[in-house]
């Protein structure tokens, strides 16, 4: 499926972050770095640009605030095919942190927002398109939707911003395929002006497929990560999506390299990928926290492996 | 997605009997066989009725045999809701391994064949139907098939036996969504008769999404394993097709129990699941065989997770 408006982003050390509060080493982020842009990767998100007032940077490490020194050090020297991206939350970032685009290696800034706080949203892309800066804004937990105010923020997207393009993001994991379609839909029937992304989590091990029928739907802005690298079951495998892309552009030797080198060793201190916890939440299309939790047992612990226990207090609090 | 002619197939120790030479201890399959009763799932198959001309004994466990006193032991004093199948490999078995219906508590033969050894399939199959079981036919290995061979071998399939379904087998997991849908459609198309079934790998993440689409497709026969356990990647999650079919007759709980107690414990001794290097098998559609060698090798053998070299290796054997 080579369509030339496709753009790849990888979101590893963003999306990865959320397990281990962005506490990975820098040598860690400058190889996978490194490896993405050789990859030809269109752009990386390599953290958050979120506030010192709302996380303590004792306890969060670099990549949960991206400083603009700590971004020039990381890209140095290596040739800038990949653009670079950073992601603030609506609601735990200020517009005060973000310089100029003059003074900074950054080229986009991705706006993670719930459709309750647009507003916040809306303002942020706009701080940040007003200084040079391409944006985006990315609806989180969109299984959980009001419809009708998912409608009225789709239009107001099109209307108030210059983002180039907005998210529909699976945080939970929870969608089929055929609700893809439905949002994929949806999406372009208000943004005529935008591209529609699509960011997908693998609690249901939907996530690669459900990026492969965005695709077909002719969404065009894509997240993955290295070996699917990110909160509970993680994310669409950048690998597995450069093996359907057919763009020649595309190397995945460096993506291999660094998944051999650098992300599988992470498993020893991250527990990421399919479980029977994270199917449950997904199914229930719950928020992961509650099996994230149960996996932080200790190992011989055996509520972590009773999982009709945990399905049926997942199952009665739903109700 | 309740249709009332799906049937639900679990062939947890049969696939996973690819793994470990079908050496699973009576405990653990009698655990499995009671749960899947349990949950109400329609076919169980639980091994290979394969010769012990070709399979020594003394190698290979219990499962890959099947002999009927066996079943008798293993199935004794539980509710049979769940309808007891075993599988046949057209090149490695022979008529004589099948007593008559009458005389075994098997219901269903499965015969597992290439297309170039269709000719066997079907006097295999026909041998099963004439002693009173139900039968299919699985052609594996479908995506490397010439079309027209196949176009032969349904058409055969259709007007010379009385199988209830006819089988695509995806054994190196190398199908995408677009795929299936050919080729449901094309098995749909030569067997007017039959209902079409699918058993997918999940190499590249895709046997669960796979089988969704086979099911929207209306193709009726589903297989699938315990928490994924099969050849490889495995196959597609039973836990996770639960979750779509709607049919209020399954129960997961079952289910979810016997994950925790008997299939988790088996990671200790078989590897299977997503990893770089069944992907990458899966990817350039071939056979996972090397994928498994690779892993099989010492933890701190470096060429484990040199996915590069492993990478170039299989891609230049295409050639």
């Amino acid at each position: 499926m080579f369509r030339p408006q496709i753009k790849v982003i990888d979101c590893t050390i963003r999306d990865g972050g959320l397990m281990n509060n962005s506490n990975f080493t820098f040598e860690t982020v400058r190889a996978i770095y490194a490896a993405v842009c050789a990859a030809n990767v269109d752009i990386v998100e390599i953290g958050y640009r979120n506030s010192k007032e709302m996380f303590s940077p004792s306890k969060y490490g670099l990549w949960r605030f991206c400083d603009d020194e700590v971004l020039k050090r990381l890209t140095d020297g290596i040739e800038p095919h990949t653009r670079l991206a950073v992601m603030q939350d609506a609601h735990k970032a200020v517009p005060e942190d973000l310089l100029p685009k003059s003074e900074s290696v950054v080229d986009m800034v991705r706006i993670a927002t719930y459709v309750k706080d647009i507003d916040k949203a809306i303002m942020l892309a706009n701080n940040a398109t007003e200084k040079g800066y391409q944006a985006t804004i990315n609806f989180m937990a969109i299984s959980h939707v009001l419809e009708r105010e998912l409608d009225e923020a789709l239009q107001q997207v099109e209307e108030e911003t210059d983002v180039v393009a907005c998210y529909l993001v699976d945080s939970f994991g929870a969608l089929y395929s055929e609700d893809v379609d439905y949002l994929v839909h949806k999406f372009q029937r208000y943004l005529k002006t935008k591209e529609v992304g699509v960011h997908f989590h693998n609690q249901q091990q939907l996530a690669y497929a459900n990026t492969i029928e965005a695709i077909i739907k002719n969404a065009n802005y894509l997240d993955g990560t290295l070996y699917g690298l990110g909160r509970a079951a993680g994310n669409c495998p950048l690998e597995l999506l450069f093996g359907f892309l057919k763009n020649p552009k595309f190397d995945l030797l460096p993506l291999l390299g660094v998944i051999g080198k650098e992300v599988l060793p992470l498993q020893k201190s991250i527990q990421w990928g399919y479980s029977v916890p994270y199917m449950i939440a997904g199914m229930l299309n719950r928020h992961p926290e509650a099996a994230i939790k149960l996996q932080s047992l200790p190992e011989d612990d055996p509520r972590r492996t009773d999982f009709v226990a945990f399905f049926e207090k997942m199952a009665s609090e739903d109700a």
